[in-house]
C-alpha cells in the first residue's frame, strides 16, 4: 500500500511560508515510505531527512519529536485508506457492493505491486512492533483498524441488504475477519515479495462469504 | 506463542563446559521473548545480556553477531513450532485429523495468553521487518512458513482422506490460508491484548473448511 505523492502545484508562485509546509510535507511522505518498509524503530529520523535533503538537525522545526511524528504519520495514514474505502465502496458505477469492496482490494494490491512488494501496511508494521513503541500509539493503531473496519461492515450490510449474501451473514464478524486476515496476507506478500498471499486470502474471503 | 523453559538438570554435577551453554541457553531464550514482543531491530544485544546478568561485551563469546544470534533464534524457534505442530497432529487419542488442528491452535493461544498478548510470532514479527533485517532471513523466514504450511496441508489431506472434509476442498491452498490468516490474527491478538480475533479467524478458517 502507498501513498500516491500529492499533485503539484502550477501557476501560482508560492506564498510566503510554503516552502516550509512543502518540506514539513515531504518529510511526512519520506516517512510513510520508511515506516511502510521497515516499521517505526528501524526508521531514524537522521535517514528521513537525508532523503528528502534537509540538513541533519532541522526536524524539530517542523515535529515535536520522533513519536509525534509517528502520531502524525498513523492518523494521515489511516484518513488516508478511509479515503481510498469511501471512494470506492460509494462508487455509484459498480452496482453490486461486494464488486466495490473487490475494487479497494485491487487498488491496495497494486499499490503494494508499485513498489514491487517492498513495502507493507503502515498500521500492519507498527502493529507488530507495539512492544516498542510508544504506549499512546496502540489506542491510535487500533482506532484506524476500527474505522477501517466499520467502513467494510458498512459495505457488507448495504451487500447483505442488495441480495449479494445471504441474510445470516454477520457482517461485523466477516469485516473483522477482513482486516485481521489482509494484514497477515500484506505481510507474507511483502516477505515473499509477490501477491499470492493476497490473492489466497481474497480469494478464500469471499469465497467465505457466498458460502454461509 | 512462546518457548517454555527447558525443565531444569537434577542429580550429576555440571561437567566443565557446561556453564557457558547454559549462557547461550539463557541468552537464546532471552532473545526469543525481546524479538517476539518487538522484533529484532529493536532488540538490543546490552539489553539481552542484562536481562541475563551476563556482563557487557560478554556476548560475542557465545555468537559470531547479532545476525547469527538472530538466524539462530528464527531457526529455533520455527523448529520448536514445527514439533509442537508434529505434537498435536499426530496425537492418535484424536480420532479426528481437524481436532488434532484445534488442539495446536489451543495450545499456541494458550501460549499468548500466558504472556498476556504482549509476544507475537518471532517469525511474523521479523517478517514485518524484512525492510531493515539482514537479506538473509527473508528466506529462512519464507522456509519456515514453508515448513509449518507443509505440515498443516498433511494434516487437512488426513482429515479429506479421513471424510472429515469435502474431497474437492485444495489442501494445499487452505494450509496456505491458515497461516496467512492466523499470522494476522496473532499480530491484532497482541496490538488489542486479547484473544478475539485469534478466535474470529479461526472460526472464520474452520467454516470455510466445512463448506466448500
Amino acid at each position: 500500500m502507498e501513498i500516491q505523492p500529492l499533485p503539484r502545484r502550477r501557476g501560482r508562485p508560492p506564498r510566503q511560508g510554503e516552502p516550509r509546509q512543502d518540506t514539513r510535507e515531504q518529510l511526512l511522505r519520506a516517512g510513510v515510505a520508511s515506516l511502510t518498509e521497515k516499521g517505526f524503530v528501524a526508521t531514524g529520523i537522521d535517514e528521513v531527512l537525508r532523503s528528502v535533503g534537509v540538513p541533519k538537525g532541522s526536524f524539530y522545526h517542523y515535529f515535536a519529536s520522533k513519536e509525534a511524528f509517528g502520531a502524525e504519520l498513523i492518523d494521515r495514514y489511516g484518513a488516508y485508506f478511509a479515503k481510498k474505502l469511501e471512494r470506492h465502496l460509494a462508487d455509484e458505477t459498480l452496482p453490486a457492493h461486494l464488486d466495490r469492496l473487490r475494487a479497494f482490494i485491487a487498488d491496495a494490491q497494486a499499490g503494494m505491486a508499485r513498489h514491487d512488494y517492498r513495502r507493507g501496511c503502515l498500521i500492519g508494521n507498527l502493529g507488530q512492533e507495539t512492544g516498542a513503541l510508544p504506549a499512546a500509539y496502540s489506542n491510535r493503531l487500533n482506532a484506524v483498524f476500527a474505522d477501517w473496519q466499520a467502513r467494510v461492515a458498512a459495505c457488507l450490510k448495504r451487500a447483505q441488504a442488495n441480495g449479494e449474501i445471504a441474510a445470516q451473514v454477520d457482517c461485523e464478524r466477516q469485516a473483522a475477519f477482513f482486516w485481521i486476515g489482509w494484514e497477515g496476507a500484506v505481510l507474507r506478500a511483502k516477505l515473499e515479495r509477490r501477491p499470492r498471499p493476497l490473492e489466497i486470502f481474497v480469494e478464500a474471503f469471499f469465497a467465505g462469504l457466498q458460502q454461509r
